[in-house]
């Protein structure tokens, strides 16, 4: 069925040009965040070209569109897509690439007049980014619970703006779209995204089958020490929490990650009280990323980092408070999906390697309620979360083939034949 | 002549008390900053303190305050104090002691008809804890330069306003002191000063005479690496300057002041750039406040510093830049007038102990141009630039009474006589 119908790579490429205008950075990059002016464009745009390919379009009540094409049947329809969002100063293929090639994979099948037995519907997921309002992912988490968390509804956007009134902006903004209710029934979920990392361009590999995303928690770690003059107190009278930070972290980047290579541990914000130049500080705030593809290492890890903070700050006189603020289970896609991209990997007679994703993206929350997996393209030098980003466009199309030959294996190997 | 005169105890503490309301916090403290109204209102009392004396009274063009007792000849004078301003949140002693001590010297000569040979000044120097315009010292600073630093003109103060615009309005609110010139001659200066420090209280001697200040250097590092997704980036792909500063400060603390007990080593301040928890930092940037009583020490050390961060930034990828933004020679006091507070403390039978100053003091500048030494008292914890600071009335009478003793001793050992 699939060696019938051809993506159209040129019209990709052009679609791809057209959402990167919305929102365009004068350095070549993309701002279109969550629920903005711009997002709202980009949702018109897409909603006008389904509607004149005669697709059908929906929102739900996070503003997640669908795009519907309908199947022979009318059971659950098959979901692929990602995002329109973008970072402040992002890029113009995270997020934007998996939604244009979803849609590219509707409009070829269309061209081709192949049916498919279950619906295929494009989703484009409210604020994967959560660069404007936290967390990421809402559109989807969302989804998969089957409802929005209240807490969401006052939270302030970083560019200004309530979070239920700019929601409620953007629905009204499209009214073509019919409501829907949230967390429908689907059959499965296939997502193509960049990479956001070196490996795929560095091994010169085309596409990447994600089988699973890593678990990540997010510890805040507090050490209290005591304020003191930097020149009249000595040192047998210091009680200096950024020597116990400093001594606690040279331990923990030493060890987590040398000793585990799928472990990942950083240290993005680190606070100083009362960060005079000449005062020992009162105490240091910093924060943990731990990632790792087992629950059970995560939760080693963690154990091991409270323990080392908490020793270093009793070495010097100081007190150690660590606390989890943001946790996500790893995830595993299911065999019989990635079985599926595997065939149409072979099809298309493209280099695949397995991977994990490091970072998380909506099929993580989506795979909690329905079989999801991804397909990574490679970007340049790793980049992503920056004006720079660029993806080849021998890639992009490839992605676009790969997530064809992919759907069409998912719905005809998941459906009711 | 000095076992006639006493110093008046319950005077001098009372004093004390009508200084600590000016300005005075809910918790016990004092915000009096520099040309503040409060401080306006503090030079205000003690002119008018000394007007009822029949001393007079003179400014100069930096508003620092001179309180003059005329002698029997008419050469430079001898000064003796130190300030009134205080910091934000600063305590009832620092800087006040030594202000009002200073004046009780000249009361308790005055009612015991004591003349002297060369006249006798108090000064209240302007702006020594730079805490609402950097940089502290500044009357001091501008004293020992015979001009005030064009730069300082505009520097907008922590609280409001403009610096230049404070100073005329402080000159102003005190119409009845006369105008002198920058930086007249002086014969010399004695300053007491609370300890800010712990040893004079641990060891339980009343007075620290301090035979000199170490000097200050504040070095600025960044180390540069490059931002990266913290779940996506493997070890091997990592320049995280983070790394790099947990390695460099965990040898720095391990080796500056464990070997070698007259160093101090301060990072007081830490700035992480973009500061995403889960972005490995593009930038990091910290302070090192180091101190020595040695220049030479000082050389050797902050090599050791700049090239520790160097080869840590380097074995992390990254690249380290060094900038010394700050720096004050150490000051060694003059054995002449050290010797005449060694006099004054065995006449007064006062337990005393030499000791070098581990904050920067008006003395230091001073010292420039006269010769120079400090009194060290006591204060409670070592705790200091705290509303907490606390010291006992014993302790500020017997600093009072080394002050007036240590006064006499150098006006009659550096006059003329």
């Amino acid at each position: 069925m699939s060696d019938q119908a051809q993506v159209n790579g040129e019209r990709l490429l052009k679609r791809l040009d057209d959402f990167a205008a919305i929102g365009a950075t004068p350095a070549g990059g993309v701002n279109r965040q969550a629920l903005s002016v711009e997002d709202r464009e980009a949702r018109r745009l897409l909603a006008e070209l389904a509607l004149a390919r005669g697709f059908q379009v929906f929102q739900d009540p996070i503003a997640n569109l669908f795009i519907r094409r309908g199947g022979r049947g009318d059971g659950p329809p098959f979901l692929i897509g990602s995002h329109l969002d973008s970072q402040p100063t992002g890029g113009r293929f995270d997020g934007a690439l998996g939604t244009l090639a979803a849609f590219e994979v509707l409009e070829s099948l269309e061209d081709a007049g192949i049916e498919t037995e279950m619906p295929l519907e494009v989703v484009a997921w409210t604020n994967e980014e959560g660069s404007r309002f936290s967390p990421g992912c809402m559109g989807s988490m969302a989804f998969s619970l089957k409802a929005i968390p209240a807490e969401w509804n006052d939270l302030r956007g970083s560019t200004g703006g309530i979070f239920s009134d700019e929601l409620h902006a953007t629905l009204e903004a499209l009214p073509e779209a019919r409501m829907r209710p949230m967390g429908f029934p689907i059959t499965g979920y296939l997502e193509l995204h960049i990479e956001q990392g070196p490996s795929l361009e560095r091994e010169n590999i085309p596409v990447g089958i994600v089988y699973g995303i890593q678990g990540t928690r997010w510890l805040e770690i507090t050490i209290i020490g005591q304020a003191s003059h930097a020149g009249t107190t000595a040192l047998s009278f210091r009680r200096d929490p950024m020597t116990a930070a400093a001594t606690a972290l040279k331990t923990l980047f030493d060890t987590v990650m040398p000793q585990d290579e799928l472990a990942r541990f950083t240290v993005g914000r680190f606070a100083v009280e009362p960060g005079s130049v000449n005062a020992i500080p009162a105490s240091v705030t910093f924060t943990v990323d731990l990632r790792h593809p087992d629950a059970g290492s995560l939760d080693m890890l963690e154990a091991l980092i409270v323990k080392t903070c908490a020793n270093a700050a009793d070495s010097a006189g100081c007190d150690a408070r660590s606390r989890r603020f943001f946790e996500m289970s790893p995830a595993s896609f299911p065999d019989a999906l990635l079985a599926c991209l595997d065939r149409a990997a072979k099809e298309q007679t493209l280099a695949t390697k397995r991977m994990l994703s490091g970072a998380f993206h909506d099929a993580l929350f989506v795979s909690h309620v329905a079989p999801a997996a991804m397909i990574f393209v490679p970007c340049r030098d790793g980049l992503s979360h920056n004006e720079a980003e660029y993806v080849e466009p021998a890639h992009s199309i490839a992605g676009a083939r790969m997530l064809m030959a992919s759907t069409l294996q998912a719905v005809s190997s998941l459906g009711p034949e």
